[in-house]
């Protein structure tokens, strides 16, 4: 059997896997990023920890039939060079694909690490029987990947699949990107912690407050689903309206792409279905009937293991020309 | 060179055209539909209307390759069934395929008939240079196309590319679909006649006003494009309202799907600069740089002919054997 190695390029970790054509992980390994030593330091490191991740599996490298990264954006996935790279200094117009090739004799693709995670689910992960679905990744910000017809969807600038970026609020809350009323300023889990904290400042969320001592700096979006669970009324109606703003473009999306599946990663996805539930009922009162229906709402199934495995299924499936 | 026959279903007229492979247009009929007398009589007139195009075009029928109905959806374009359609009575789960390949004895294909409109528009229009564009066709509603990779999105179950029903106004107005604030309760040729009404009522555009007569229930789409041209503030200042509106859905396109062009048709392509200019701005201001630079937005060359020619398009590929 075929193995390729995916790795997770991220600006606090390196993190690789070995996978087999199968989709099974056969061997890991993690090294920290050290960012700050530059690009040529950070792509070193790239080949050795992909170099110890074979180890780990006890495969041989030149056993190994490619490597595929998922890195920050935005970066050319035809030429695998990354544009630039925020969490990454002095990461600019680097020939990622080159020099990691160089750099571990291994042939190697790059792919946006939010279509990875979306290439991971569809490969192994919830939505391994379909072959249209959009994924949302709400943690720190918003990612996402969109599959059609069984291929990642790239743009023409492989600028597509921002859908952290759909505006459900105009006039609301100012977000990363300098637009207002994003999806990301809305439902990310960083804006989930900083809606909650408003509100108990607002004198609400009562449970929410002692779970955190009175201090609302201390909330995290898991904070909220803790007080969830232990019964904050008002912290299952954030929620509500955290998936009314996310719903709307879900709707959205359904209505315009009528994919199969809509499938939710990252940190709120542990929301379950406080989250979940009002979510499809908005999908159902803002979309079409047809396309609303065949559309499930469902879980990633592959938590942080999504952006290496998928990392490693595009490499896969590049080596094999089927890209 | 081989012709193939475009019809366009509409509840009122048939109109059809014999199209040349080079996507020149070689002959021309038009029928009453006749809605009423349901639909074997109406596909009956449709295979006439084809036969009269061909005689216009000086061709026998014979040498026809295939007719390309655009037809209201929803509708399945493998079986070529119209499953509902609005203003045509009786329309249920009609084989319009297979019934008008029996009457008129030529292959049919058939397509939903904004998505019509869009191939036509990339085949010989505004986007003949692009693979990637997305149409809005602004008219009594608002239809819509998506081509990716030079081929038509149709979604799971062929009812992708409704970009009129996203929404861009939570608790704005209720739309014809259920929703409310989608564009096409805010942008269509009939949305913003309905706006302007309102405006001249609350006592604002006194030029529009006067052009009406004081009458605000005369006026249409058009009269706000005349009152513009004849210097009316506050009819600019709506445009520049609607542009806003329409230009959160696009800014959501562009940063979804990275397309090359923007194609806006339908009657409120008239409005022109005024229309397109704080349109392309809102789409700068809310979407990313990169994405944003690619997608030009434009209005469509081919008017009310893109929709019979796009058929007979749609159907060449198909006899091809190339969608």
């Amino acid at each position: 059997m075929r193995h390729v190695v995916g790795i997770d390029l991220g600006g606090t970790n390196l993190r690789a896997a070995v996978v087999s054509e199968a989709g099974e992980v056969a061997g890991r390994a993690r090294k920290p990023t050290q960012a700050a030593e530059g690009p040529d330091a950070v792509i070193s490191r790239m080949a050795e920890v992909a170099a110890e991740a074979c180890e780990a599996a006890g495969l041989d490298r030149s056993s190994v039939a490619a490597i595929g990264v998922g890195a920050p954006g935005p970066l050319n996935t035809r030429t695998g060079v990354v544009v630039t790279a925020p969490n990454l200094p002095g990461w600019r117009n680097i020939k990622l694909k080159d020099k990691l090739e160089r750099a571990s004799g291994v042939t190697t693709f790059v792919e946006n690490d939010a279509n990875a995670a979306a290439w991971g689910e569809k490969w192994v992960g919830a939505g391994r029987d379909v072959d249209n679905l959009i994924m949302f990744t709400l943690g720190t910000g918003v990612g996402g990947g969109i599959i059609i017809d069984g291929k990642l969807l790239h743009g023409i600038d492989d600028s597509a699949a921002e859908v952290g970026h759909i505006t459900v609020r105009p006039g609301g809350p100012i977000c990363g990107c300098g637009n207002d009323g994003c999806v990301e300023a809305l439902a990310s889990a960083t804006a989930v912690a900083r809606r909650a904290r408003e509100m108990v400042e607002a004198g609400r969320g009562v449970i929410l407050r002692d779970l955190v001592g009175g201090d609302p700096s201390r909330i995290e979006a898991k904070t909220v689903h803790e007080a969830i669970l232990a019964g904050d009324a008002d912290s299952v109606s954030l929620m509500a309206d955290v998936a009314l703003d996310l719903g709307i473009a879900i709707a959205d999306l359904v209505n315009v792409l009528n994919p199969e599946m809509i499938i939710i990663g990252g940190g709120m996805a542990a929301m379950g279905e406080y989250l979940f539930e009002p979510l499809r009922a908005t999908v159902v009162a803002r979309s079409f009937e047809a396309p609303a229906r065949r559309a499930r709402i469902v879980p990633a199934q592959l938590g942080d293991d999504a952006g290496i495995i998928g990392a490693a299924g595009v490499a896969l499936l590049s080596v094999e020309g089927c890209t």
